[in-house]
């Protein structure tokens, strides 16, 4: 499994993920500073692990600080969240963190290290479970044969940290020997999936193949697939999915050939105040992302570009939503989903 | 519109298309060998154009050698064929050339100057009439409203010559002032619709914008596109249509959300005798061209790719094909098939 964040000796390693996959390198974090340009350059990238990243930056800032007040443990923590204000897990984690040093002082740098530890065991343990439940409804499905899945970006250990959500499903799949092919969509037009998550199955020596959005016909069709899994941006009530673009249009065509399509994500990631998809405001990206591939011009100067990144799956084009409370499906309905997140 | 090749003052002058849409450059071709290194290397692409600069190719030859014997001309034939071996229009037109000689050498210079040009210039008129047959039908169900189309790949000059197929329906809407947006879906592995389709775009000053595959569901979804037009590589006589690798896709999902999706093509690309879209063989082209974007490496090395370069898209999910000879719709089956191409 790679690691894409170690905490060894009171330093950060953080992998750089702006140079993969051609180029394997960690940088090292040793104070707030270099926390917070890491965060903001994308040598990290995915909700949780940024999340993770700030937390031992926190913790960084108070080893070289050891007598930092509240109000100097608020200002780093306001200061890291500006590395990447529109993200989630980032604000939730360092809030956390001033949380637990208004908690107890005193204590503050012991428990700040316990807590961060902790939260990535617990992501650790949900992602298992959930690999755990998928596996089961796969062996319902398909019994003991060797699965070949499809996936979409990137959804690994370098998206959370100790293990991924979609990929993970893969990861423990493998582990056990029951993979046979992965289909990994390359997923313009940042190619999470034909950089990263390629990278990652070629670092679990996991058989793949890399293919095009416009192959998702072909290859179901010719029945290359036996079930699909992506991650998700935030699953709403009734079950409607917002993930990478790509992801609907994969759906669709999964349930016309009736290939079994999942999603899979923690609880976190729901959100019980949205009642459909339509709720959801789609981000449109910048245009250069599609004219560009990597850092080559491709389109003609003048042209424009329409560079949504992310899409809404719809319930009814879904076979299950696993999160780690367990498998909603047979139908996902709000009713259904309401019954699993609040047990 | 674009002249990706012009004959003028005897000499065959050749847009380099390699060079598209960054650098436009013309290539001068004066003889057979320059002819065969233009098709080869690939200066020009799109089988109807392939098979008008052979012609021309012939032209030079005998302009080049007026004493050539009937057994020199079929020489250069059979050496012009072995520049794309595979490109049926190619060895069709070269064959025609030496025919042509065959019945009146004395003739055979001025007769082929003639045949070249009529060839260019039929096809010119049987894209124009597939153009008007599409635009009726469109006006059957949007009436006079200015619209939004999608297309996939390119089917324009560049591909065929002095008109286009599918984007040909686009070039003579939008002379007409009838067109309010294209989406040119990029096409990966190669980009033709990113690179060319958006240059003919540029080009005709038609207001359009680039997109990737994986957001078909995000884009009719959102009701951004009135119609799809697409070319085809071959029709088998139910109607499936063979067609560059996201057609596929891209149908299923405007069935899904009732986007008329429609397929361009002469009968010259139909293929009576085969029964079924099953009996269409779909050519495995280089991974590299997936692992690569461009000549930039984006893949980790030791992965492998998946790369259908066709798929074929099955008739229940068109809409219209179009030919020059007519409409075929509600419903396309062998039978309404058979009797447009057969009319």
């Amino acid at each position: 499994m790679i690691q894409p964040l170690i905490w060894e000796n009171d330093t950060l390693k953080l992998i750089d993920q702006r140079k993969l996959p051609l180029e394997e390198t960690y940088v090292e974090v040793t104070n707030l500073e270099e926390c917070f340009d890491s965060i903001r350059v994308m040598v990290v990238r995915g909700a949780p692990l940024i999340g993770f990243t700030a937390l031992w930056g926190m913790v960084l800032d108070i080893i070289n600080n050891p007598t930092y007040s509240i109000e100097q443990i608020q200002k780093s923590a306001e200061y890291l969240k500006e590395a990447r204000p529109t993200a989630v897990n980032l604000a939730y984690e360092v809030d956390r963190a001033v949380a637990i040093a208004k908690e107890d002082l005193g204590s503050y740098e012991k428990n700040l290290r316990k807590f961060a530890q902790e939260q990535m065991d617990l992501l650790h343990e949900n992602n298992l479970t959930m690999a755990k439940i998928a596996q089961a409804d796969l062996e319902k499905r398909f019994g003991d044969k060797k699965l070949r899945l499809m996936t979409l970006c990137n959804t690994g250990a370098l998206a959370c940290g100790p293990m991924g959500t979609a990929l993970g499903v893969i990861s423990h799949l493998a582990s056990q020997d029951k993979i046979e092919m992965v289909y990994a969509s390359e997923t313009r037009p940042y190619l999470q999936g034909g950089r990263l998550t390629a990278y990652e199955l070629i670092k679990e020596n996991i058989p793949h193949k890399i293919t095009v959005e416009g192959a998702f016909s072909y290859i179901l069709e010719n029945k290359l697939v036996d079930a699909i899994f992506i991650g998700a941006d935030r699953i709403v009530s009734n079950g409607d999915t917002a993930n990478k673009i790509g992801s609907s249009s994969l759906a669709i065509v999964a349930k016309y050939y009736g290939v079994p399509f999942y999603v899979v994500a923690p609880t976190s990631s729901f959100d019980m105040a949205s009642k459909t998809g339509d709720e959801i405001e789609i981000e449109l990206r910048p245009e250069d992302e599609i004219l560009n591939a990597l850092s080559a011009r491709i389109a003609p100067h003048g042209s424009g570009a329409l560079n949504p990144s992310f899409d809404v799956t719809r319930a009814k084009n879904i076979a299950g939503i696993v999160c780690e409370k367990g498998l909603i499906a047979d139908p996902i309905t709000t009713e259904s989903l309401t019954k699993i997140v609040e047990s």
